[in-house]
């Protein structure tokens, strides 16, 4: 994050040492590859809807070259305005809990509508493997070859804050490029439940069937977050434990305080494998779009989540700025081993820690 | 928070511009009054159990005066190694649960058990009334007479913040005199219980019967919180609802997910007007006390606690720093209209403000 900090702004700034130790691979690229497109090029690509101009956009948003952000900080601004015509929704659940077939029998649902859809991935996981939880599109092989559908593996970061800037972009840019269905991916490690809910408008918790006891094992807060609760693989000898289960949702549901989108959450059931149940949950979450347009919550969602993202990134880069300088790390060890050992208050620690402040 | 960052160290420092204009009440001050005790004197008379010493120590930690801060702070800390035996327990209930009566039974009878017990109070609404849910004691008439009991009103303050740090510092104190059970109150506005539970060891919600449907109404994240829900006013008419209550939130608990205490949560039922289940909820409380010693859990808690204050302490005062700028206040709404214009994104924004940082 903070190499990226400046990239916004500062493009006259000249080369940066980042730059220099990567001249030698550019080169290389350079020499294989055909001259790269201009960043007016690929904006009026991604609004014809160009397929590789789009990748080759979300390429640049991912990479850690500071050249490459400048380019892509620039095309995002430019696809800003074609963008926000969408409805973003989150799908979140455990795996074996089939999200691959429930994204493909759900997305090839709406492309037969004529809806353009792009999915996403945010896999905090990936930032520590490099791997990706959508990086094998065999997963998703009907939907990969629909040439209204575009699927892109989640990108790798150091943090899940940078998985999750990358992704906020790239959302942009398919808007841009029509899309107007995205679906965002998340495995629900760590905290990329919460990351994914704040920055879509509609949040879908996938469960399987099981013993009766529902709830026991979700994770804290995912209940208060899901717009709906999809039990999935409702078929065969599953037909009627999903039926028992989804009444022991609704009743657990009661249990959770009103949402301030007036919205009261779902559940419903489905069998992706035999497309049964798919247009019900479609149908469900036009009616909420419908539902929150009408009470102007959707677009007041979609701000309050520009303005957490603004706040929450500056005081990311504060927060580290302070505790990654070297003294700091060096006193706060100090300091808490003081606390413990009763020797000073929490307040007297941190008053000392700020006095140290550069 | 910003004046008081550096009151714990630089008590070499010399005199600062606010000690100068406060010079002129301080005099008048101490020509009406006898000469204050010295810190020595204060905490001798603390740890002596002395009440006088006792409140005259929490004044000092609520004044604005810095010399009085210092004071403060230089006893706190002589305290420290005294404190810390005790039970803190938080107490949280909307205005006519009957939040005073249960304390006040709750109170003459742990005291009647031998117990010393302490009444705080955390009103984030103190901080703009200045008034204090505490400030008439005549609310626990009973009580404040109990020579084993110290009823202490909510601190005012500019913030909740401010409030809780002097609750906080008061604990200490209250504990260094020797009292062994501490009993913070809330009327729960705005983020008070979260401040509370972030203090104590045990967080205990007061509720009444209602209509049958009795999650409808409670505050967001309150459930998980409480380790204990009891529903006072069981009495009368009041007994046989009050029982179904008792139904109804364990069948809500149940839906949620276990705690990192490894307790289960309780639901109890009590007449606080005429003295019936209290003992039932002091033995509960002790259970906890004994299941979170055997696994760690109760200092283990404690230890986060200190840390998250100490954490957050740093946290809010480099936001404050930062967003108090007045070149920021006046650009980050500038990029916020830029935002809902989709002219900017929020991490480009978020770039250019942290570029103008001093």
């Amino acid at each position: 994050m903070a190499k990226n900090k400046k990239s916004a702004l500062t493009e006259k700034e000249g080369i940066s040492i980042s730059e220099i130790t990567n001249i030698s691979s550019i080169k290389n690229i350079k020499t294989k590859r055909k001259i790269q497109p201009s960043e007016q090029d690929l904006v009026s690509s991604i609004l014809n809807k160009n397929i590789t101009a789009l990748s080759r956009a979300i390429t640049l948003v991912e990479s850690k070259n500071k050249k490459h952000q400048d380019k892509a900080n620039t095309i995002i601004k430019q696809c800003l305005p074609h963008a926000n015509k969408s409805i973003r929704i989150g799908i979140t659940g455990v795996p074996g809990v089939g999200k691959s077939t429930f994204i493909e029998t759900f997305g090839k649902h709406l492309t037969s509508l004529g809806r353009r859809i792009a999915v996403l991935a945010i896999d905090p996981s990936s930032s520590i493997t490099k791997g990706s939880i959508l990086g094998d599109k065999t997963r998703m092989e009907s939907l990969a070859q629909d040439k209204n559908a575009f699927i892109r593996p989640s990108a790798s970061g150091d943090s899940l804050g940078g998985v999750a800037r990358k992704t906020r972009e790239s959302i942009i840019l398919c808007e841009a490029a029509g899309f107007n269905v995205i679906l965002i991916e998340t495995v629900g490690v760590g905290q990329s439940e919460t990351t994914v809910y704040s920055m879509v408008d509609f949040f879908l918790l996938l469960k399987l069937a099981g013993a009766g006891d529902e709830l026991q094992g979700i994770k804290r807060g995912i209940i208060e977050m899901a717009d709906a609760i999809i039990i999935n693989k409702a078929d065969g000898d599953n037909l009627k434990p999903a039926k028992l289960a989804k009444a022991e949702f609704n009743r657990a549901l009661h249990f959770y305080p009103e949402k301030a989108s007036n919205w009261q959450p779902k559940v419903s059931i489905c069998s992706a494998l035999n497309n049964e149940g798919i247009d019900d949950i479609w149908d469900l979450i036009l009616e909420y779009t419908t539902i929150t347009n009408q009470n102007d919550f959707f677009y007041a969602k979609r701000n309050e989540q520009n303005k957490f993202w603004l706040i929450q990134t500056i005081e990311n880069q504060l927060k580290s700025d302070f505790f990654n300088q070297k003294k700091i790390k060096t006193e706060l060890k100090k300091q808490l081993q003081l606390i413990e050992n009763n020797q000073t208050t929490a307040f007297a620690a941190a008053g000392y820690l700020l006095n140290l402040k550069d």
